[in-house]
């Protein structure tokens, strides 16, 4: 049933045997930016949503997993590549969808990657042969947007959404 | 029951009458550094854990929230206070706890702010005048001193964890 449990002030979903709260909490995406040289590493995705269209290294941060291994993590799973993080980019909220992504800026010391389970292909592009019509989702473009931005000024301070700074 | 579920790699608590995945993610809080001239607001706590200790602003991300909107609803519910937010401060990883925090830099235009429901009292403390040996949480400690070295050295890079660049 749902209930606003005592001391809280938004509705939650609670067992009426048990008094179990179901505390249905915002997700995490940890994802990078990851260059070699003067390219992007980018993922086309062999999974829905928009299977077919190329997307960063990026999922689900874990339970008991820093925000950086996770990063490192899923660039692993879908890249099969070890990246080195060099700071963070950016945090994207999407409340839309209970989601906050953060992504990192990373490079690899060494050309090697491949697909994983969740790719259908990686691949290396430089800034002008990166497929713009086929990004998987919208924080895809804000995040390589941000990424040339940061590189061109040098100014590291953490992006938030488009025209909304610091996702205000 | 507890099972790998097809096509992920991990237990999870599962159903096994109808089949729902119960994921358990990280948990995001939001929070604040937040200022009126040199005078950094801080609340003590009227909760556990840490009753009695001071803390910043902060609190769990709610559904839909973005996370500066997060941050600026725990600043109004726990100290009152209608903040700005200026920038990221930094981002901390508690793993052992699934924890992430994301702190802001925040300033106030009038030092108006009174204890919520969750504060024993809410003070502006000059630099010197923090009781640093009653802080509630290392993270706080954290992001007290990030705060000051940013306003230094006017690097504002996203801050990790300390002795962890980037959270690593």
């Amino acid at each position: 049933m749902t209930l606003i449990p005592e001391g809280d002030n938004r509705e939650r979903l609670v067992c009426p045997d048990c008094g179990f709260i179901n505390y249905v909490n915002p997700k995490i995406v940890v994802g990078s930016v990851v260059t070699w040289h003067d390219r992007v590493l980018l993922c086309r995705r062999a999974i829905d949503p928009r299977r077919g269209f190329w997307t960063l290294p990026a999922g689900y941060l874990e339970l008991n997993e820093s925000a950086a291994e996770g990063a490192r993590r899923e660039a692993q799973e879908e890249a099969r590549a070890e990246i080195a993080i060099d700071g963070l980019l950016a945090v994207y909220s999407i409340p839309r969808i209970s989601q906050v992504q953060l992504i990192y800026r990373a490079h690899l010391d060494r050309p090697d990657f491949a697909a994983g389970p969740e790719s259908l292909e990686v691949a290396l592009f430089a800034w002008n042969d990166i497929p713009w019509d086929d990004l998987a989702f919208p924080s895809v473009r804000w995040a390589l947007d941000h990424f040339r931005e940061a590189g061109t000024t040098q100014d590291f301070a953490a992006r938030g959404n488009p025209g909304e700074p610091q996702g205000l």
